[in-house]
């Protein structure tokens, strides 16, 4: 099996859509493993390698993360003695953050904030460390919040929670059907990104929805009623 | 009652935060109306100056919006002929999007993208135009999971509507407690950009409980079976 459809470098770069000189410096960074000597110049690469450069590209893209970084989750997603859900930790803990690190000014009510996320992490029973990168930036957020002087926002936060919630359920089950590790790892982070991206543009689209209803419709049409 | 409470540009300038020369190019740029002279060099200001100051600074520093789109949704605020949804939505069409745009290449998918938000559109019912700014967001993100090899994830796309739907109903009742005109834009704003940003951290809070019940608890704990 293993000498089966093996490509040279110039046809895994045309497979992947990564060019030649990176692939090589993917290699000599420890990222990809080498390929197959076939003659003291002839390398032959397979089905992994395709996908390991695959999965490279996904978290440096989509997940806006650093080679650096990139290169401990492969150690993790390499490593058979670490569990999946340390794993996929590892992966979305290094995304980029949702929100740029709010900067922690004077009076920036971060205290609050911090209780506010203890407090919600206890009344759902989400075993997550509130200094999770998730729930510093959650944290980030809410002293935002206080900041603008919006602090009443944060009455919301349950029913965002509900959101979060139903959503994260589907995107796990989606995600439980890829079988091999490797897919697992890109899916979540392919799906953390851009599944926030879709959900941001979704919550505006309905937001647009709500406020012609509330507040009238589009040129002198008449306001919705809910029909 | 005009001229009660007002205050030299020094005080307006401590009470918003905004130093006196940013004022003063406010004022140059008409984005600010002038103070009330009363002697030849000396100006008053009052409570409107001050929350139209602090609208200004939420759309450009959490709206991240440009001093010329601040100036046009100004615009229409000050418009009494302009319908409430229409200044709404000609705030939030201008707030920085959610996700950048997506760059138009070749066999981006964007046909099928945009199909798939016109369907999503007729199938709940949203009077939104397809070629608003989240409309075209939403095309972009779909185009990109396409692009990443993960179309998969277009079929969570009512899923994430759903709770799209319920947090912007949420947002809006929300809002409307807000009377004035001008409060409503600056809660909209802030909401959207903010809110947006809450709801991603939830997210991945979410995802990390969901992980640790799915694939087993933290340092050796028990997997967790939904108690």
């Amino acid at each position: 099996m293993e000498g089966e459809r093996t490509v040279r470098i110039g046809e895994l770069s045309r497979r992947s859509g990564v060019p030649v000189p990176t692939i090589k410096y993917y290699v000599r960074e420890g990222l990809l493993p080498a390929g197959r000597l076939t003659s003291p110049n002839q390398a032959r690469y397979d089905d992994g390698h395709e996908r390991r450069l695959r999965l490279i590209r996904a978290l440096l893209d989509v997940g806006g993360m650093s080679l650096s970084a990139i290169a401990e989750v492969l150690e993790a997603v390499d490593d058979p003695g670490q569990p999946v859900h340390k794993v996929l930790g590892a992966a979305t803990g290094r995304i980029a953050p949702a929100e740029p690190e709010q900067s922690d000014e004077a009076g920036s009510g971060t205290t609050e904030a911090r209780k506010a996320v203890e407090a919600l992490l206890a009344r759902r029973g989400w075993r997550v460390d509130a200094d999770s990168p998730a729930g510093r930036s959650l944290e980030g957020v809410l002293a935002a919040m206080h900041r603008a002087g919006h602090g009443g926002l944060v009455e919301l936060i349950d029913v965002y929670a509900d959101a979060a919630e139903a959503v994260a359920h589907a995107d796990l089950d989606h995600v439980r059907r890829r079988a091999a590790r490797e897919d697992l790892v890109e899916s979540v982070v392919v799906g953390t990104v851009l599944g926030e991206a879709m959900l941001s543009a979704l919550r505006r689209l309905a937001h647009a929805e709500a406020s012609v209803r509330a507040y009238g419709g589009a040129d002198g049409a008449e306001p919705g009623d809910g029909a």
